[in-house]
């Protein structure tokens, strides 16, 4: 095994919690992915019920996994805030107690977006000097991968919150896509700076005097384009976005294979171009181009789609350990010192809005 | 000329007004549209520079178009509130003034849209009773046509401006997309009625309790799967969804052009599959599906794209008279006062949340 490796970089061992019973596909698919991704330098520790866990490991080789056990699941009709307070023997919050505890790094989760949210807040606890965690996500650009956030984290922001999420955008995409100065947008409904809500004009002052490589208002026919590297906007509009850009995907390969069966020259051109617009539909799809991150938090909590497949969760995992061991969270922490000051001297020469 | 329509109803005689000076292809394509609009039953007021216009005009039979003289345009990066209260012969002000005076019934611009706004606002003026009039658009559902508004009026919102949008969305699915009792849903980001932001939470309770067709939240998501009539949400929201679905369509279609020339079977795919492709292009193109409308103003105020081409143009000229024709203003006026008793009421049991 040391000579397979020999011309490989030695990787640092991480250890990843994963929320065994979080989502739609929970736990078939979820501990399917994890046999999957987990190897000798990615342990993951699967939170579940150890009954309904252990089956699916019988005849496997289940050395780099390990059962911690919870004993019940936080559904995703309960209430975020009081489920986690409620149920702390969950699974969501015995796996965000490994990373409090130092047992784990990161915790990965399909379940509830609320309650991990909650239980990451709660238990986890926040990165000192930030005030709001975001949902970090990449988009598919057409030039190449963009950050964007914060994705439905913070539904009420106020304009410092904004400025906070170009921070936190800017370590993302440093360490993960590794921009050397990552050029930062404002989703705005014009590109002029006195365009907008009251929050964006407030949060494009303090953006343009942060020391931040600022470049002003983004709108949405521009998302995707690619002029910036990380795109800021609060957490309801960022989850409008984001969940938008899935459903105009769909709508769009619905329409398209509609078109294909209108004709006999269209059905042989849709069965000839079928491969190349599957890798196109390949290219839009989250699982496949990087994960969703809860950034801000003493940890790398990453959150899964509701109906992730054994695929979404080895790669999410498999993404986590990489981010961590470039030291996404040590960056994160880094950039926060080095542009605080400017930033918050900003912030504090402005009234803040809302 | 009376035999060719025998067999069609008389249609009542419409006369508009055309910003022609507004636009990234004005005064050419605008005139070129209004020249191919124009008939006996549409009359179109050219608003213009004379100079400008007559020219174009040259050879033409000009029988049912008539130039209104304004001297000066508003570009797109003044700041429009002061630039329609000093250029007051600006061909949008000008335009509005025949509306308000009696002179057209609507007013058709691909100008800046915040003086069309503020244009329509001063001077045509607000529908007695509505506080905030808003930009109404229709999206190519996956079932058909949706009314979605605000897109882009009203950037900051109170939750009793989003009940009104219901009620103006509901009077627009009426009597343009002929629904009968149009379905509404609010734009957020989960599915339960204590999900999102403070002024979504807040909009959801006034319009549960409207007597409106509500049938709760709509995620991003499905937005197009048709699950509502009619979808509301802030200027903000709405402006950004708007532009983010033109941004994913053309981003998609430029992932599948390049996709086309991957491969020798994939372009051979690709150019059977095109004719069929070009009509899902165009299914989802604004000026092909409808219009964007200014609604809750003494007038049909019908804000076209920058980029209009004549066929834009023409388009939003002849849906603009049909709107009129169907009685849409005087069908917003009866649905608000039908409805604004039951919904103020409602509103005024609750708190308004900022």
């Amino acid at each position: 095994m040391d000579d397979e490796r020999g011309n490989q970089q030695a990787r640092r061992v991480v250890t990843l919690a994963l929320d065994a019973e979080g989502g739609d596909n929970a736990p078939g698919e979820i501990v399917a992915g994890a046999l999957e991704a987990a190897s000798t330098d990615l342990r993951v520790l699967l939170v579940g019920r150890p009954e309904v866990i252990e089956p699916l490991l019988e005849r496997t080789n289940g050395s780099n996994v390990e059962i911690v056990a919870s004993r019940s699941v936080i559904g995703c009709d309960m209430e975020p805030a009081s489920a986690v307070r409620n149920l702390q023997d969950s699974s969501i919050v015995v796996g965000c107690r490994t990373v409090a505890e130092g047992r784990s790094e990161g915790f990965v989760s399909a379940g509830s977006t609320g309650a991990v949210l909650a239980g990451a807040l709660l238990f986890v606890k926040r990165v000192s000097g930030i005030k709001r965690p975001a949902i970090v996500t990449t988009l598919p650009g057409n030039e190449g991968p963009l950050v964007f956030l914060d994705a439905g984290a913070n539904a009420d922001c106020r304009p410092d919150n904004l400025l906070e999420f170009g921070i936190l955008g800017t370590a993302f995409a440093k360490i993960v896509l590794g921009v050397d100065r990552p050029r930062v947008g404002l989703l705005n409904i014009g590109e002029e700076c006195e365009k907008g809500s009251e929050l964006a004009r407030a949060a494009h002052g303090l953006l343009r005097e942060s020391g931040l490589e600022f470049i002003g208002n983004v709108e949405g026919r521009d998302l995707l384009r690619g002029i910036a590297d990380v795109v800021v906007t609060d957490g309801f509009t960022g989850n409008v976005a984001l969940k938008l850009l899935e459903g105009c995907a769909s709508s769009l390969f619905l329409r398209i294979r509609q078109a294909a069966s209108s004709s006999v020259s269209a059905k042989i051109g849709g069965s000839l171009i079928r491969p190349a617009l599957r890798r196109v539909r390949a290219g839009l799809d989250p699982e496949e181009y990087g994960g969703t991150y809860l950034l801000g938090v003493r940890g790398l909590v990453v959150i899964c789609h509701g109906n992730s497949s054994s695929r979404a969760i080895a790669n999410a995992l498999r993404f986590g350990a990489e981010a961590l061991r470039k030291g996404v969270l040590s960056h994160v922490e880094e950039e926060f010192t080095r542009l605080a000051g400017s930033a918050g001297a900003a912030a504090s020469r402005r009234p803040l809005v809302q």
